[in-house]
């Protein structure tokens, strides 16, 4: 028997796709979700690849999610898309909002969509790479749960806080970055407490307020924002546009709604699409042009563009498809059973290790 | 005689107003432009203030602004604005576009803003802040000169490419910063180099892309962006929203068409002004209100909040006026005279250290 197991990406959706029904997903967002997930497989990110199965079916059983919910699209203003997304996955509600809010950036310039009411689980980087696909630049953020410490403070007040922007270049996977507003991903804090290694001083505060390295008082205190008092004030940004401004939650409150159950956070997500033909007219490819020659000013010293790993890998992934732990397969095969079980029995354990970490944002 | 010399802020206003019109400056944009340093001066933003009559002098005399320019307002599209700045400074293009700014982000939702072809030396905060009091969240960027490295490389490709923020607070000063993306103002290098101290080793590189403790070095190569890859990556996005997606140069071409001349640079600036109501309607009020719930969470732990020191300094300079060294003062007095010499004569040295030290932002 050999330790890993390949799947082509047309089987990992499928796979996926099955795990999540027999969760309870309606099959669109099981479609929605599962196409993230292989996605973020196929790049490298296993993080945020079929892993997260785990973590969306324990997000069913704790409760925190409605797997069947239905979106509701409205327009609020000339400019505005809001998908109110009832409590399910935050997939389908993107992509049910996607088609209007293209249509509105390129009719006017610029559009903003608020997914209100949704399960975030994943990187921000499908959906903000999805709109430059479209040829439009596009910003996204969304907060989650009260995990970090503002710069000069030692208590969370913000989540996460993911930023994630996305460039179209002509004839190349568009310019992508997605990162969390934080030192360090939890998941790197959790994976220190399972090793049981002490983490940096830098990387965040016990339950007193005190500078530790022990990774557990880290998980039950408070993380650190990057950058200093510059990133504390960009996750405060995302807390408020993410939060307020788009009429849903802020991380404290997120937190609080969870009550305890450590799902995935329930909340909003704000994205910003602007049409360069907006400012630019017919001279889009020529000012596209110039972004280039930065971006050539930048690899050609050896410096590497965010997003690039992932693009290697998601080029070796194209060729040979993906191998994975044959444990984890089977693993994943015990979940499809344990969500038939749940579906005609009611709860049972999802999984062990199915607790959401916050990580919505990819490292890069 | 006394070392300081106290001015009203009118008065202040019209001093700066009087050096500017001397040395060409058209009257609106004297006045817009003295309203700037003004509230620099005022917030305690020395570096922002009056000081900047130098800078501005400067690059008058250095032919880089055009000091009569009539700014342009067009609306390429629905949402969107622009101003063409016609090569003036970008305070008058700023004013002249809000109106328009405002009243699309109020009719569609959310509104962008292009400045185009104008001089910038000044901090973005007082342009969102503006906004802010109209009740709109308020996102400015804007590129410069090529004096910034990449992370993992060594040689400059971004400008210092500061991010400004504001959001409306009932009954309070908005919420704004305002930010480099770079580890220190270039202006604090400049202080190094003219003191002859050393900077810490993670400031920057020397022209060969080195490490280097040598402040000139550092202003020859090239200095870092804050917060690692993070930082480099809100960099280049910086460049990329504020330059080519609005028909604008990039921090190199800006630098390449200063050619050497040390003035203030020349490009554009991208303004995302977004209406509260849009998303909340009636319930806008009850969702500011939860804004302010996270910033009391911030600053009852005794962390400060972006700006608290910019309106501790506006409180005190309303109540007892501007103060200001009394050598500063003759020498405000002396470059009024010259700016007389330069329109009757032409050319003469406006002052020294007129150069541009890029630091389009506010340390907060």
């Amino acid at each position: 028997m050999t330790d890993t197991v390949d799947l082509t990406l047309e089987e990992a959706d499928a796979l996926a796709r099955d795990v999540l029904e027999a969760w309870g997903l309606a099959p669109d967002h099981a479609a929605a979700v599962a196409a993230t997930m292989v996605a973020g497989e196929r790049d490298g990110c296993t993080s945020h690849g079929l892993y997260r199965l785990l973590v969306a079916a324990a997000s069913v059983e704790k409760g925190v999610v409605t797997p069947d919910a239905v979106p509701e699209v409205s327009e609020p203003a000339p400019a505005l898309v809001r998908v109110d997304g009832k409590g399910g996955f935050a997939q389908l509600p993107f992509a049910r909002g996607v088609p209007l809010l293209v249509e509105k950036a390129r009719a006017k310039g610029v559009a903003a969509m608020a997914l209100n009411n949704v399960v975030h689980f994943a990187a921000l980087w499908p959906e903000v790479e999805a709109l430059a696909r479209e040829g439009l630049v596009a910003l996204a953020f969304t907060a989650n749960h009260a995990w970090v410490a503002p710069a000069g403070g030692t208590r969370p007040v913000f989540g996460t806080n993911p930023i994630a922007f996305a460039w179209p270049r002509p004839g190349r996977e568009p310019f992508v970055f997605d990162f969390a507003t934080t030192v360090i991903a939890r998941g790197d804090i959790e994976l220190h407490r399972r090793a049981g290694k002490p983490v940096p001083a830098d990387w965040g505060y016990d339950a007193e307020g005190r500078e530790t390295t022990d990774a557990k008082a880290v998980l039950d205190g408070a993380m650190r924002t990057f950058g200093g008092h510059k990133g504390s004030a960009l996750a405060a940004m995302v807390e408020l546009i993410a939060g307020p401004l788009i009429g849903d939650m802020t991380s404290a409150q997120s937190l609080a709604s969870d009550a305890g159950r450590g799902g995935s956070p329930l909340g909003g997500e704000l994205l910003i699409a602007i049409d360069p033909a907006g400012f630019l007219g017919d001279r889009v490819e020529e000012y596209l042009a110039h972004g280039e020659t930065m971006f050539a000013a930048i690899e050609g010293q050896g410096a590497r563009l965010p997003g690039a790993r992932r693009i290697a890998a998601r080029r070796e992934t194209m060729e040979r498809g993906l191998r994975i732990p044959a444990a984890f397969h089977a693993e994943l095969l015990d979940l499809l059973q344990k969500g038939k079980t749940h579906a005609t029995t009611g709860p049972a354990r999802a999984a062990s290790g199915g607790n959401d970490t916050g990580d919505g944002a990819a490292a890069d």
